[in-house]
C-alpha cells in the first residue's frame, strides 16, 4: 500500500477536511497517476450529502481527473511514466458482459465501479480525485494531449463525455438543429461540442440575461423559455435537445419544439418525476431518451476530438482548501462553468 | 351530390341512428367505394362522446373501411370499378409539406384530414365508414388483396397500421424481443405482426387468464405485470415494447424491462399523464417514443405483408343496428378483438 493525501467528507453533510489514506500498490495492469487537476462535479455534492442514497464515508470525491503517469505495472502497454492521463467516472467494470464487450462499460450488467464512494470488484472502497495520486487499471485510463490546458481538460472526463455521448448516439451532424437546456457544467460543454460538430445551436434559458454567455460559448440562437412568442418561434424545430437540467420541470413545452422524429435526451434526474404527456410524443413521433456518461473508447474519441478542435471547458481554478466554499457557490450556480481543483495546493 | 345512407350520432353522447346524407360526386382524382365492412375503433366512441374535444355532429364514425370500387374519376390511374379498396384514418392532407412528401401524411404540417368528423380542405365535413359508400381522393385509397377475408381486413386500416408502423420504425426483426402491453384491437395486431416478423413476442397483462388467448395469437411468453417475480424474469430484456394502453398507469416497471437502447412506443393517450422517472431511462439509455397511425405508402406495405403472410384481425362481425350495444361491450373490453360492421345490413 502507498500513502495518499486527500480531502474527504468524514460523514454525511460534513465539510471536507484533509484526509490521509492508502492506495493499493501498482498491480500488473495498473497505472499510478500523480493528480494535477480535478474538476468539481455537482454529483460530488449530491454524494457528499447522500442525496442519492448509499454514500460511503469517509468519502474522497472527484471523478474529473487529469494528471501525469508516475508508475505503470508490468503488463501495461498503453502508458509509460511521464505520459499525461485522465480518469473519469469509472475505474472498473465486469469487463465481460455484452455491454462491456461493446465498449459501453457505463451500462455494465454488473454495474460499473465508480471512481469514488464505490466498492471495487475486490470489495475495497474507491477514493476519488480530490487527492494527490490515484491507481487505476489501464483499461479505464485515458490519454490526454499535451496540446491542451490541463485544468480545462479535467471537466471533459465527466461533463464532457456526458454531453458528447448523446450527441454522437443521436448522430448530431453539421446543419442539425440542436438545443441545450441548462447552461452549467454539462450544458456549456453541450453547446461547445454541438457548435464544433457544425450544428446550429440554440440555448434555452429561463433568464434573458444569459444570452451573451450562450453566444460566447458558440450558441447561434437563444430562446427565453418563459416567453411564449420566443418558444413558438421554435415550434417543431429541433432535431435534438440535450436536457442537462436536473430540477423538476414541465417538459411539455420543450417537447413541442422537437420536429418529426426529434429526440430529447435526459441527462439529469429531477428530485420529483415530471409528467409525461403522450400526445406530444405521438403527434410528431418524438422521443425522450436517457444517457449516462459514456464508454471508455468514446471518452478517448471525445478527448482526441477536443485536442483536434481545441475544445475545453471554461473553468475557475481553485485551491483544495476552497472546496467547501466552492460547493456553496455551486449551489447558487455561481461558477462559469466548472470549478477545478489545483492539486498542487493539497 | 349523391345520396348516402349511414348511421350517425346526432349529438354528443346520443345513440347512433340511421342518417341520410350526401356525398360529393366523383371528381377527376376520386374513387367511389361501395363499403362492405367497417371496423369499430375505440376512437369512434371517444369522438362520439367528444372526449377529445372538437367533435362535429351529426357524426358518421368509421375509419376502417373495406369495399369495392364502383366509380373512378377521369384522372384515376391506380383503381378501376370492381377493384377491392380500403380507406383508413385519413382521406386528405396538404400533400406538399416535407412530411407529406416523405409519405408521412399522418404528420402533415397542416394536419391530415380525418376520415370522419373533420373539415376537409374544401371545408366540407367528412363522414366515415358507417355508411353504404364513400368518395375519397385516389391518393388515400389502398389496394386490398382478393385473397383475404374482407371483414378481417377492415381493422388493419387503423389497428393494423397503428401497430405495424412502430414495429417498422424501430426495425423489429427476427429474433428481437418484442413485448405488447394491452390485448385489445391494437394489441392483438401488434402480437400477430411481431410474430409474423419473426420476433420473440411477450404479452404483458394484469390478468393471468389472458395467457391462452395471447399464445393463440402468436405470443411466445406471457408476463403477469402484477407478479413481481414474473416482471423480474424480464428485467433488461426487451428491444421494443408496443404500449397500446390508454389508461393512466405507472410506466416505470415496464421501462425497467427494456434492455440497453430499448424503446417503449406509446400509441395511446391516457386521460392523466403518468410520471416519467428519468433514472430508468438514463440507466440503460432507454427511450420512450410516440407513434401515430402510419403513412399511406406504409399502410399499403402492411396490407401487402398481410396478404403474403395471411395476417388478419380476429373479429366479431355485427349488423349495423347492433352498433350501440357494441359500444357498450367495447367499454367492457368484451370483444375479441374488433367489432366489424357488415354494411350489407345498413
Amino acid at each position: 500500500m502507498t500513502d495518499a493525501k486527500g480531502y474527504a467528507a468524514p460523514a454525511v453533510n460534513e465539510p471536507l477536511v484533509p484526509f490521509d489514506f492508502q492506495r493499493r500498490d501498482v498491480g500488473a495492469h495498473d497505472v499510478r497517476i500523480e493528480i494535477l487537476y480535478c474538476g468539481v462535479c455537482h454529483s460530488d455534492l449530491h454524494q457528499v450529502r447522500d442525496e442519492w442514497g448509499g454514500s460511503i464515508f469517509p468519502m474522497v470525491p472527484g471523478h474529473e481527473i487529469v494528471g501525469r503517469v508516475v508508475e505503470v505495472g508490468a503488463h501495461v502497454k498503453g502508458f509509460k511514466a511521464g505520459d499525461l492521463a485522465g480518469v473519469g467516472c469509472m475505474v472498473n467494470s465486469c469487463q465481460h458482459c455484452p455491454e462491456c464487450n461493446e465498449g459501453l462499460e457505463q451500462y455494465c450488467d454488473e454495474g460499473f465501479v465508480g471512481t469514488y464512494g464505490a466498492q471495487d470488484r475486490d470489495s475495497t472502497v474507491t477514493y476519488g480525485g480530490y487527492s494527490n495520486h490515484v491507481v487505476v487499471t489501464e483499461k479505464f485510463v485515458l490519454h490526454v494531449s499535451e496540446k491542451l490546458d490541463l485544468a480545462r481538460v479535467a471537466p471533459l472526463l465527466c461533463a464532457g463525455i456526458t454531453t458528447w455521448s448523446p450527441l454522437r448516439q443521436w448522430k448530431a451532424k453539421a446543419g442539425d438543429r440542436v438545443a441545450v437546456m441548462g447552461l452549467g457544467g454539462l450544458g456549456h460543454m453541450a453547446v461547445k461540442f454541438a457548435a464544433a460538430l457544425g450544428c446550429e445551436v440554440t440555448v434555452f434559458s429561463t433568464s434573458p440575461n444569459k444570452e451573451a454567455d450562450a453566444r460566447a460559448l458558440g450558441a447561434h440562437k437563444f430562446v427565453v423559455s418563459k416567453d411564449q412568442e420566443s418558444m413558438k418561434s421554435v415550434s417543431n424545430y429541433f432535431d435534438l435537445i440535450i436536457n442537462t437540467v436536473s430540477a423538476t420541470m414541465d417538459l411539455t413545452p420543450y417537447i413541442s419544439t422537437l420536429r418529426l422524429d426529434g429526440t430529447m435526451v435526459l441527462l439529469g434526474v429531477p428530485p420529483e418525476a415530471p409528467q409525461l404527456h403522450a400526445f406530444n410524443l405521438i403527434a410528431k413521433r418524438r422521443r425522450i431518451a436517457g444517457s449516462l456518461i459514456g464508454g471508455i473508447q468514446e471518452t478517448q474519441e471525445m478527448l482526441d476530438f477536443c485536442a483536434e478542435h481545441n475544445v475545453m471547458s471554461d473553468v475557475e481554478v481553485i485551491p483544495m482548501n476552497y472546496i467547501n466554499e466552492a460547493y456553496e457557490r455551486m449551489l447558487k450556480s455561481d461558477v462559469k462553468y466548472r470549478f477545478v481543483l489545483d492539486l498542487a495546493t493539497i
